[in-house]
């Protein structure tokens, strides 16, 4: 009998009836595949917090909040007075937050994972956001991060990102991957009003032409460099190696999603046979317009629907608990036989 | 300025955007009011799971697992074996059993809280489930024994329950409440097939003929005697006791929100301006056929859609840890003011 069908069958032999835990058995029987075994354990769960700045938030046109709150954020995430920071905390998850590439210069004693690529992306509205050097640079940091992690203990990494404007990148990147009208996928990000709304769209539309991103056929590299975040790129490297790793991977939000895509083209370019979405669990879908779309596109079922919007993988810290309700659930429970309980008649 | 106000104030001045935190912010500003306090607690979570037996599933016409299971299960609970043990353990959530009718006599040993009003209920497709006697006892030993939960530290309890063949009981409750056909309220439960189905559907046709459930106006006694459960009677008694304790309610699935439907009839019968939904935290909403439509009528909206149909408090029980990051982020995160951080411009 194939592991699949073992784990099913384990699964349906607990004292519940068939499929009672919903989508907690799915959740069981991925984790049990991932790692190859009856007895799938979630070891040292952690979130990396990939934070950069943006030049097109420089003037702010597409975001709401001025760009030194990236920067304020990351020294809130050190403070540990984050939502983040709170929920982590909460739910036993390690929390490690890496500088991607904003715009300050941190005290190298900050108690970040240093990881610079540059002060800020170029605005993207005129020119390309990054070279090639740099996005080969930020998925490499990315990718070495997760393998430290890894090599501590842990089996099972979720991404968050702050970034003020960052869901404009997302939306251009969700834009060129399912080719949806850009207005299905530019949302409200951190709260932009209706002329705001307008404007960010606008500005995208503009981008979206300048980077001839309908019916083109780029490499993921190509498509975070000119559209992209250090911080985005950084999570594309991150999910890439975490699956190489073998890894539970734990899908956070809008932004979070929009670099799986990249990861997803990424890993198909070095392997066409491989699939990202083998060692995904999707956290929750976002409150950001764009989020359930983007979710549709690749058939992904969410855990949670909190109508949350803030990114920072506070979905993915949220959702860690019923990943380990999960796994308890298959290794602890007690079966008809074990526990002798009557079967159906 | 209004507590509800100040808190709605304290939400928004977290370092995150406006609303960015989705249901988590409407739980934060619910459990403050309840306590009326800008720092609610939730303190000792409890769940308890009251089991009976009912006479309809006696002989199986509405039941895929035979009567003797409810009794098999308790065990299990005494063991630590079904899912609710699991997630409880895992949430760090206190769990009580109470035999509210099951049809075997526990040893006194048994570590359950023993509260049998009788053996099971008689078979209401015949005559009443219960008398009135016997549901004013259940309801008043489902009070006492929150009564004591509360005097033991709790603040925030769910409860849920176990009773071959009592989606049954909860489908016809729902029916009388909200007036909806009963092909709309009757469902699968553990997971009858289709002729099973279309059987149990014509056995409590009858039954709600039998009780003329329809454009009638009885007393929340009156309907648990007709048509209810031991466990469901005295979850009624257990939820008016907690709300006038003050206590945060988590209400899990189809057979207790079915309960809720009595006590907030029971409550009202008591106190006509009293509201039992103001203290209510709907945890999830069931893959049982009715759940969605009970809710609509409650208009309440639920934290998880797992597509879960276990019972036991299990929904309750995994989204405990949401109440406790909604409280966490009210009392912990840092405010704009605090972290130094820039708002909108």
């Amino acid at each position: 009998m194939h592991l699949q069908q073992q784990l099913q069958q384990k699964i349906n032999n607990k004292t519940k009836p068939p499929g009672a835990l919903g989508l907690l058995e799915t959740i069981a029987l991925q984790t049990g595949l991932i790692q190859q075994t009856l007895t799938p354990q979630i070891k040292k769960p952690t979130i990396v917090v990939f934070a950069a700045d943006h030049g097109i938030a420089a003037d702010g046109k597409v975001n709401p909040y001025p760009q030194a709150v990236t920067a304020q954020m990351v020294l809130n995430f050190v403070q540990g007075g984050a939502a983040i920071n709170v929920f982590c905390k909460q739910n036993n998850i390690e929390l490690l937050v890496a500088d991607a590439g904003v715009n300050i210069v941190f005290n190298s004693g900050t108690p970040i994972t240093h990881a610079k690529v540059a002060m800020g992306t170029a605005d993207y509205s005129k020119q390309p956001a990054m070279t090639l050097e740099q996005t080969a640079q930020a998925i490499e940091k990315g990718a070495a991060i997760v393998e430290a992690i890894f090599n501590s203990g842990c089996n099972c990494i979720g991404f968050g990102e702050m970034g003020i404007g960052n869901t404009s990148s997302a939306a251009l990147i969700m834009h060129y991957y399912t080719q949806l009208p850009l207005a299905q996928c530019v949302g409200r990000g951190t709260g932009a009003n209706d002329a705001q709304l307008a404007n960010k769209l606008q500005v995208l539309e503009q981008a979206a032409t300048l980077h001839q991103l309908i019916n083109n056929n780029y490499s993921a590299e190509t498509v975070l460099s000119k559209i992209g975040g250090f911080e985005i790129a950084m999570m594309a490297g991150a999910f890439v190696k975490a699956w190489q790793l073998n890894m539970i991977l734990v899908v956070d939000g809008f932004i979070t999603t929009a670099a799986l895509l990249n990861a997803k083209q990424l890993l198909q370019q070095q392997q066409a046979d491989a699939n990202i979405l083998t060692h995904c669990i999707f956290a929750h879908c976002s409150g950001e317009q764009g989020h359930e779309k983007m979710l549709q596109h690749l058939q992904a079922t969410p855990l949670l629907q909190l109508g949350l919007r803030l990114g920072e993988g506070t979905g993915a810290a949220l959702a860690m608990p019923l990943l380990q309700a999960a796994t308890a659930f298959l290794n602890e429970m007690a079966s008809f036989e074990s526990a002798g309980i009557s079967n159906k008649e």
